[in-house]
């Protein structure tokens, strides 16, 4: 099964508000601002003594996780939570659905016991626009990473920490390092970059893990550290998979470490003031030192914080877009 | 172990009020007719903005799932938060509980929790029966599906489902085809049937999958598909559970879906405004077609709809029930 | 790893109050009290119609269960459910978290997601200290059970069935049965005995199944029921792990029981109205005969009733404490 890559015109209504979250392409500097926007008043409601809004109450938003991932589950789940929406976990593994009954069959049985929104992990590329074209519609469907496609909130809440430590991401120039070619963290980083106008996006790898001709993503390719940290704003480090050693993609993880693993030396190559961003869980030892995972430029834990706020912020503002969207063809 | 198979008057308080809801059978047509009457006005709160009531705040309904089943368990979870209930999801494999504790210490500690509500499945029929009597008669005991003996709630369903799209029950000439030996849902859908005044409950299969004298059920049998469809105004297929192909019950797939599988042809055997109904998750191919399943008389996904809608109302009224049973003992 | 095993001044904020529980060691006869007291009054919310409090709306609580138990989970999820608070469950094999992240990483990353309070159960000893002191100290930490060490919401729970059942617990003669030295319920009830002025507190048990010293602990020793029972008020008999006979610590379970196991002739050696406790999952006729179990003397639903209280009280208190410690702070 080959699902579409790019979401259109799907995600959006025909006023222009956000109804599902599928990817940052193709939306606007404006609607990219706006969620981050949004996530700004509810890093507040985070900081409150009742961490609570009634924006989603009554409404049921499923999680819909066809890959585990606690992690990322868990934001979504607390975003849910303190947005007083009825959250139902389904991990599901793909055999299971494929054994049983399709998955547009169970979809459409999700959706006919008047879900509102559902939550998709899933290990194929495409799989969250599919259903959102395809399935349901008149759910909203929230892109919770696919494949190595995209992985949307995960690089709106980057975004969100950039604009908090730096002000701006207009101007700045971002170094990512790291596995660009397996990651739909990277994929949509660059592509929330460029649009909020950042001065350059560098990928900062070995040949081994970038894509087939990189500049075609509108960034600028380092093999190097020292070249390629150069007067960086910001750094974002990538998790590196241990699984590609195996794969002979890479020598070692001390090899590795020595040529792309950020230390304080390393780190120095970069503007005084750069801040040092990591999706996490961190491998410490291989992609980064632990003198700067847990050093004053590091705002890795911030980004957790960040996540939060902006899964409230797209999870609202794509229930209120549906509902607007409803209430038009009715 | 074998449990009671009739509820007898275990279900009802002295008022004769629901207090537990674990099988169709010795219930009054009334009382069937009093638990669609409030599915209805539940329906109406799942296409609110804010779908929730506040019928079983500050209650605690434990669902008990002795048998794995995300389907069902999903429908009573989002039923009882539908509700303002507080859930609580315990899936228990039979042997964890048969190693370390017994099934009723297990429950009465359940019930010292201050629990409200058992939503319970289980392989063995009549358990939820024996929790009712035996073990915790001051909870209200949902039977979500016992062995082969019944499954109260999807046959309530159906009903629903039945007198949305024809207006009543009374009357109505049903056809039921499949496995409907091993069936705890055909078992209490003819039950059903039959107390709200159907004229007539087919079951349709070959003789390896019909218990012995079906006749006894107050139904019958035909085992062909043109004779049995003959003027139906409701088509309930069932699931054909792949592994009755290996018990040597069965032919093959095909042979089985050229027999008593519906597609387009075998329901044009039925009246032209019939209805086609399924208790999921459908077998495209096997026991339906995808022309039928997905066709103008499928109501399938209604069905779906309804479920929570009826769990909604059996949930609410054993809770008051109960609550009127504990205020006649004080 | 070795944690450290004493909470020290880590429990109290700086006025005195509870911000953490992680065992009884260390705290004041006032505090105990004030715990009960605290409980009681949940025991009464526990009876209502609405079962809840709103003292947690808004908090976030993680279950964290790097052992697994549905029991003790289930427990502090119904407590946290009742106070309103926002529940997330995440059972953790110790094995993954070893794996990808350190257990630290992992846990400062839930803290970054606002989270309030974890409810920690570890099979090492000490971690909820650790997690406490080190990691996430303005997390509140409540001890699910961590190694042999302590599991102080069960003592409190066993010390509110004593007062309610016989008045008070200073004065008490209290026998407990079993297993000693495995038993983190066993030291943590002992303190709490002595703190809350019990006149004795008395092990029974095989010497294979004493700890090195007992008399250390402030107990007196016996290894044979009739001396030990005689005119105790309170019988406390241990769950015994079925492992420790194939360890060859005991000779056989009916050579348990005849020895050591609880049945109405031995009860006889206690005072005539004293009480018999459990901390559960029963093993009947090996620790304890059903005919006691089941017996008038038996309040073990009564211990698992207010096991929710007291998780209600430690955790409410808890969260007042680490929001005072904040106040003072800032």
């Amino acid at each position: 099964m080959s699902y579409p890559l790019h979401a259109d015109e799907i995600q959006l209504n025909q006023n222009g508000q956000l109804r599902h979250f599928l990817t940052v392409e193709g939306l606007s500097k404006a609607l990219l601002e706006e969620i981050l926007d949004t996530a700004d008043s509810f890093i507040e409601v985070g900081a409150r003594s009742i961490k609570k809004v009634p924006l989603l109450r009554g409404k049921t938003v499923i999680n819909l996780f066809f890959e585990p991932s606690t992690r990322t589950r868990t934001t979504f789940e607390l975003a849910a939570q303190r947005l007083s929406a009825d959250v139902l976990n389904l991990n599901i593994s793909t055999s299971a659905t494929s054994k049983g009954e399709s998955l547009s069959d169970m979809l459409q049985n999700l959706e006919a016991m008047a879900s509102d929104m559902f939550v998709v992990r899933h290990a194929q590329s495409g799989a969250p626009h599919f259903i959102a074209k395809s399935v349901c519609p008149g759910v909203a469907i929230i892109n919770a990473g696919d494949g190595r496609h995209a992985h949307p909130t995960q690089a709106m809440l980057d975004m969100l920490t950039i604009r908090q430590h730096k002000g701006r991401v207009e101007g700045m120039v971002v170094a990512i390092v790291g596995d660009i070619l397996h990651s739909r963290v990277a994929r949509s980083q660059i592509r929330a970059l460029l649009t909020l106008g950042a001065a350059e996006v560098r990928v900062i790898a070995p040949q081994t893990l970038l894509p087939f001709e990189p500049e075609a993503l509108g960034v600028s390719v380092f093999h190097n550290m020292q070249a390629g940290l150069r007067d960086a704003d910001v750094v974002i480090m990538l998790r590196l998979q241990k699984e590609r050693m195996e794969g002979a993609l890479l020598p070692s993880e001390s090899e590795y470490f020595k040529l792309y693993g950020l230390d304080d030396q390393k780190l120095a190559y970069a503007k005084p003031d750069a801040i040092v961003m990591h999706p996490g869980p961190i491998n410490r030892g291989v992609e980064i030192a632990s003198e700067v995972a847990d050093g004053p430029q590091s705002v890795i834990l911030n980004q957790v914080t960040n996540g939060i706020a902006i899964r409230m912020a797209v999870m609202s503002m794509a229930m209120s877009g549906q509902i607007a969207s409803a209430q038009n063809r009715s």
